[in-house]
């Protein structure tokens, strides 16, 4: 039997995740729907930084130092931008402009997101089936105490500064899933929360109209973002303090208590385990730091495993 | 007397006098007047391939090689943008694409082409007063025997390939000199028609409204670009040709004959000199082939001297 995959991801730490299923995975058993709620206007250029992230990631192209961008990056053209007074707060390497900039002339020409993101996939031989959550614009919007912020604006602009008092995704209403999204959600046997930020990465994609019921009826496997009480990388630790809630791996299990079947969590939150179980959750403990590529194909196959041992529906992960 | 000089020029031929006027010429005492019929949109960009090459030759920043672009490019947009399917057949280095983003981030501002020009020129200690003809779009049209063409996709797109007609410049008839233009005219001792292609550098500037009539007020001094029968750089000996006229030093004064009142030709061309004296306007031989700055600052004493010879009311140059 074939498993079939799905994981819903935003960035960085959806991305580590991602490649290590991707490494461990057959050829077209994985489909990865992700975040477009991070996506925005600068330049006159559509930017969709999770989408990206992935995509470098998968490719191989993703820079190890920061997760977002590219290697080998060069930045001369952000460089000269600034000393014309540009607006530079948003770094765009020489490279990875020209991905914005060729996204952006197929969606003036009418082609969409999706279309758009399987051409670059297969520009980047990319084979990943890699969807964005919707090919209609969704904009994560930060409410805070400094008033309502995009969402770029809130991260990179202000640093994550401001103190959030709740999040809206502008245009989910009227957005429908990508073409494939709701049939690879169909033929899916797992679906996999990866360990993204649950507000402003994975809410997001459950908020477009159809996924979460969806996912619901899956198996559900998710892990957590949050380790020893903080992010691995991020806002997510923060986001939950200012919302009054304790970040910790237990707090994001009950953010998806509805839909998990499943969590992993690491090592440091092991004596979490029992409350997470009170909950009819399954846990598995193990390290889920992803530091290089070993530990995330390792982290994949733990995620996998753990699916197989829980849920009879999934027996055997053929090669 | 401060001698004040106003410079009608397009990219390549022009800046290069232009560049040796403003080595001789005491700073305030020189205006250039740009083509910007060559400017079009790209990849969501508005581009003004002459006043940028003004600008960069000015600012020391031009490329030596090709005339165009920056000395020291990076080429890995242009590159990545290959990769993914996107145009390439316009060259856009790393450094130069930050101009065009600047330029049309701050157009969609409202600024104008002006104010953008000097910002630019500022930023990149030009102290030379540069003006664009017009603050408004206007298009230069070639009229080919493969239909019409907009200027870049004859010039670059297809290399000049397709036999002319003709030309035109869309937008002509609405658009005013930039602000600067008729004042600079008004104030001008003396007008030098840069050694740039007739048809589609000169001409557009003279089509703005009220240029032409300006120009004709004053003292007039032109360089041919046509040395030889063949132009230094670019089609304009081609478009000559296609058109039906003989290319030569002679065909340009006859171009501007109701404007010029001297013209300075190559001494490749001295046997021309007595066809174009019959025509009232004054010669001037000299060696016109600009291959460094020495070139340039010679050519352009020896254009500012045979002015003040030649026109009792242009007596002295101060430094």
């Amino acid at each position: 039997m074939a498993l079939n995959v799905v994981a819903l991801a935003g960035g960085v730490g959806g991305s580590k995740l991602v490649s290590g299923l991707a490494e461990i995975l057959p050829k077209g058993q994985l489909t990865v729907i992700a975040n477009t709620g991070d996506d925005f206007e600068h330049l006159g250029l559509t930017i969709c930084p999770d989408l990206d992230t992935l995509v470098y990631t998968l490719a191989g192209l993703a820079n190890p130092q920061t997760g977002w961008g590219r290697v080998d990056e060069t930045w001369d053209f952000l460089e000269t931008l600034e000393g014309f007074g540009g607006p530079t707060w948003f770094q765009l390497g020489d490279r990875d402009l020209a991905l914005h900039h060729e996204r952006t002339r197929r969606l003036k020409e009418g082609q969409s997101l999706s279309e758009i993101t399987m051409h670059v996939c297969q520009a980047l031989g990319v084979s990943v089936h890699l969807l964005p959550m919707s090919d209609h614009p969704v904009r994560t919007i930060v409410d805070t105490y400094d008033g309502e912020l995009a969402f770029q604006d809130y991260f990179v602009a202000r640093r994550c500064e401001p103190h959030v008092k709740g999040f809206h995704f502008a245009g989910v209403e009227t957005a429908s899933p990508a073409p494939g999204v709701m049939e690879a959600l169909s033929a899916a046997d797992l679906v996999v929360l990866c360990p993204s930020n649950p507000w402003v990465s994975l809410d997001p994609i459950l908020a477009v109209k159809g996924i979460r019921d969806a996912v619901v009826e899956k198996p559900v496997v998710g892990v957590s973002p949050i380790v020893g009480g903080k992010a691995i990388k991020g806002p997510a630790a923060k986001m939950y303090s200012e919302l009054g809630i304790q970040p910790s791996a237990l707090t994001v299990v009950v953010h998806y208590q509805h839909i998990l079947k499943g969590v992993v969590i690491d090592t440091q939150d092991e004596h979490l385990a029992p409350d997470i179980q009170a909950l009819d959750i399954q846990v598995r403990v193990t390290n889920t730091i992803m530091t290089n590529l070993q530990d995330r194909m390792r982290l994949a196959v733990e995620v996998l495993e753990f699916a197989m041992d829980e849920y009879t529906e999934i027996t055997t992960l053929e090669e």
